[in-house]
């Protein structure tokens, strides 16, 4: 636990759980320049004990960044915590938080957004299109590939400019999307220069496209079906998600870009551009926009670039921290990214 | 121009313009171990009395690669002549070569393959689905996307397993695709971690594949539109193509597997697979083939890989070589690629 | 120029001449970031009067960012100018901004850095070995190669323990080392699964590891020599020197560790560690240093890791900026960089 | 085991232990091209029974292919067997081999360097130097590491250019170099973008160019000192070796170059250049070196470029076997590598 000078008492404290992960330690550097936080607990349950930079080099030289087991008093005593924990590991450990009172609790795995979705007892944390009001108490966090993909559909979605039928959404991920666990499909030689699709069938992304785009386009109950396929590109960082959907008859190209730079011209995080590159926004909480129209086929093109760790998981996390405790949205996530 | 040991009667010579680029050196590579062919003359306007090996190292060693101009009579005088040049280039060069009678010219620009869909003088040589006839004297070597593309969708095509609708292609082609020029955007650092699509609404390669899909498919004169969207990510070779189409009421996943293995099970080239990956075709003529049916939504999942760079231009164009000259179709083509 | 709320007196404004550089780009990026920076002047004298944002879209959303000419009052009136320029630009600017009176100068490029060694009018800024002096006006900043390598050799030289003969630099630097600028050799797919040296005979990194080293050995007016041979490798960011010089008779392993260790034990930003890596410094400003003996061959061999953007260039700028007006070293240089 | 037609009766039999590791699997696709070679047996003791391609799919096409255990009659009857196998699996090996009169053995492990260097029973094969003469039935095939070093400084170590003291070789190797082993530090994004030295203290490779040199410079029993630092780059393949050593007074950069272009102007795969690449070698058996000379320094510089997998392992292999077999030293190994 690293304390800083000048404590407030506005400032909080936080603890981040699973914080060898490649969403835990991005969480870690965010919340250590965060201005509001006071103190970041670190908790991993296999290393409890162990200072961090002895996994995690990056970080030898933050003092205090001592792993602890998830019973700790920084983490309980935390204001907030992060979860960035394997599949199952939240829902076992909420409870436990429950009975300690935590304030917020931000969870970024799959474990509880169905139930946001559901809007049961848990909200959806999409910060840029619905931010969490403030003083929300637990919050599922987007995953990367719904961020991206929700972000390019959203105002065709919201400005009802689609024609019945499917969406479909190709979505291409950097490698630290995959996760720190040692594959042997992920050693570099047989990942670089390589491109493949992967869980063509299966990716639980799907589902949760699905659910939050009928939300967006008031369809709930009768959700838009969305064919998801995500594919594995030979780069660290940057998710490109392009997205295909019939539009309307007599919508326009001119009608959809407006509809587009409208829904975000006041948008801290988003903007529409032209050429999207995950190049642009990596290392930042920021997304690139662009949305096209081919008229001959009567189909809508949207692209959406993000950094998937960044706004695909931590800086999302962050940013609806800063929505539930009411600091502005983007308090800590000011830095610049891009290549190169 | 390198001499063989060994002439027989049956051997040839060869030459390729345009020696220089990507294509063309991937093309002497091939010729050179070509057991068909005994001479390769090496055709570069610009760099014209300068030996290959000066602009490219790795073909130092080689004997005989002088760059000649176009009206060398190593050119002249080739039984077969590779066109691997600039948009036009190849349209003006072809009178010249009328002239001199060559026996077979195979283009690998995109100068002559409308004309050739069209059946107007010249032969698109989409060589594992219609392998040119023996004595065929014009050929249109296909685009690297549509090579992949068709390669995926063409038993949905011919076994009329699609519903009405346009068909998507989502493509991911590596950097060699976009040739050797000199370009800011290409810089190694701006490249490098960066995913990011281009020409969203005018890639040339969209109407090739709409016109050869129309052919495959029977449907003259009333061809299918093509949403074709390529991305460039960050690896030396391999193309990518996700095609996404609507499927027939009634079509299970089951047959379609069946209409795919049927439709490539006597290839010598192309194989269906379960999981399509550019690592494994790196460096050869062969395509991974993959076709999955999301129930869900009605849609056809189909995806093609291959070497952007072999399969998708010299490979191919070698293949159309021995079709038109009657030589097995795997002659010279039988290095077995893959990573890493 | 891009202003920040909350100006107090001891804040200053800065400008960065060859703001579309990747030095200059990364000087922006922390200087944004920088608590004691109200405003940030971003010079280009060939793009001048467009947004930043069009030549470098990750700057896009940041208000503020126009290109201005070198003579524009936001440079003139600026406590501190960054020159990020190529060679011999800065050489010609510097009367200007002694006109102006410019209070801090700090270049970047090489057009100084003979002077500084020198003692000639320009200090000398290798920050973590010899931070300047509070109010120093003119610096000249360490080039990439020179700051991993004397980082890496410093205790060795100050404390006495190599024998006579020549130093051995081997470098490895990420391409963007190489500047931004379009070269043929930097294409994509020439420099990915690529590596080579370069410039073996006349790196000017060479002579300026020699000056500095003199001086760290109290061996002015006889340097040692230095045998420089830098490499490009495929990555953007990331720079590796390994450094063999002769050890005295009797100076143990032991002794030497301990050395290295006595030497950076209160470093801000520099680590000794046994396995330094490029991965661990990236976008931060720290140093990874090993030193070990090889006995059998009487050798040191040590090692230096820096984010050559950072660490060897915007962020060691930074650092001196901060020691010459009397901020803490680390003021704006506290981000935790590292993988992926 | 896959036949090919046309047998005669100098054509052999061939098998590769080790089929499914990096080394494994590029002999297989070496000896599958082989003009001399009527069948290639496969071996996996742990996979036996199993086609290669289910394991490797770039192999599925191949009819034949099936893994088998070691004592196979497609092994024990081979005329000759390489293996590529982990440390010590050689060893273990030979007597069974032995017995079956296997006629010639080339093993690609460090398991009998150290006899082959004092010829004990094996022949050290640095094919490019010392051929081993036809007939010889135990060749130890060298290092990657030692195979570009040894290139690289040979010329000055025959010619006694050389000053005494030791050499130091900074070599740089792709990831494949390290094996198909999975490990955490070689998931793609602990590796991409990442620079490092391993095993600075402790490479096997040391002791191997030591006295593979002492031979080359007739020092035997007197071996001069080397100094050897592997580092990992981000690529998958490519090596470069960066060789430092004092040089002899009044040897001139002039007699240097002399040396090295006589040595290799009648070499079939060596080649002397300004500026090694290890793209220019990438899939092929060549090497570029480079020899330079820093006067002020009284160093010779040199350099050597290689594909560790083929000039560094398996193609080295593979001309062993033609020279053991009296078959001209490039049959089979005439592929023209490169870029892109």
């Amino acid at each position: 636990m690293t304390l800083k000078p000048g404590l407030s008492t506005q400032m909080v404290s936080v603890a981040v759980l699973g914080a060898r992960g490649y969403l835990g330690r991005e969480l870690i550097r965010l919340l250590l320049q965060h201005p509001q936080v006071e103190s970041v607990g670190v908790g991993s349950q296999s290393s409890a004990g162990e200072p961090l930079g002895k996994h995690l080099p990056a970080f030898r030289h933050v003092p205090g960044l001592t792993l602890v087991p998830f019973d700790h008093a920084s983490i309980r005593d935390a204001d907030a915590v992060f979860m960035a924990l394997g599949h199952g590991e939240a829902k076992s450990l909420v409870p436990t938080l429950d009975e300690a009172g935590t304030r917020c609790i931000i969870d970024l795995s799959r474990d509880f957004r169905t139930e946001a979705l559901a809007a049961n007892g848990w909200t959806y944390g999409l910060a840029d299109l619905d931010p969490v009001a403030k003083g929300t108490r637990r919050i599922a966090n987007p995953g990367c590939y719904p961020t991206a993909s929700l972000l390019a559909t959203a105002p065709a979605l919201r400005g009802r400019l689609l024609a019945d039928g499917p969406i479909i959404v190709d979505g291409k991920s950097g490698v630290s999307g995959a996760g720190a666990t040692v594959r042997a499909d992920l050693h570099f030689a047989e990942t670089n220069e390589s491109v493949r699709a992967y869980k063509v069938l299966g990716h639980d992304h799907g589902p949760e496209i699905r659910g939050a785009a009928a939300h967006l386009e008031g369809r709930n109950g009768n959700a838009r079906g969305i064919r998801f396929t995500p594919h594995l590109v030979p780069q660290n960082r940057g998710l490109l998600a392009t997205v295909y959907a019939p539009i309307q008859d007599g919508v326009t190209p001119e009608m959809t870009k407006k509809a587009y730079q409208d829904a975000y011209q006041d948008s801290a995080f988003v903007a529409v551009v032209d050429e999207p590159d995950t190049s642009h926004v990596r290392h930042s909480n920021r997304a690139e926009i662009a949305v096209d129209v081919d008229v001959e086929n009567g189909l809508m093109v949207a692209r959406g670039a993000i950094d998937n760790l960044v706004k695909g998981g931590s800086g999302q996390a962050v940013q609806n921290f800063n929505d539930s405790f009411g600091y502005p949205a983007t308090t800590g996530l000011t830095a610049v990214g891009g290549g190169p």
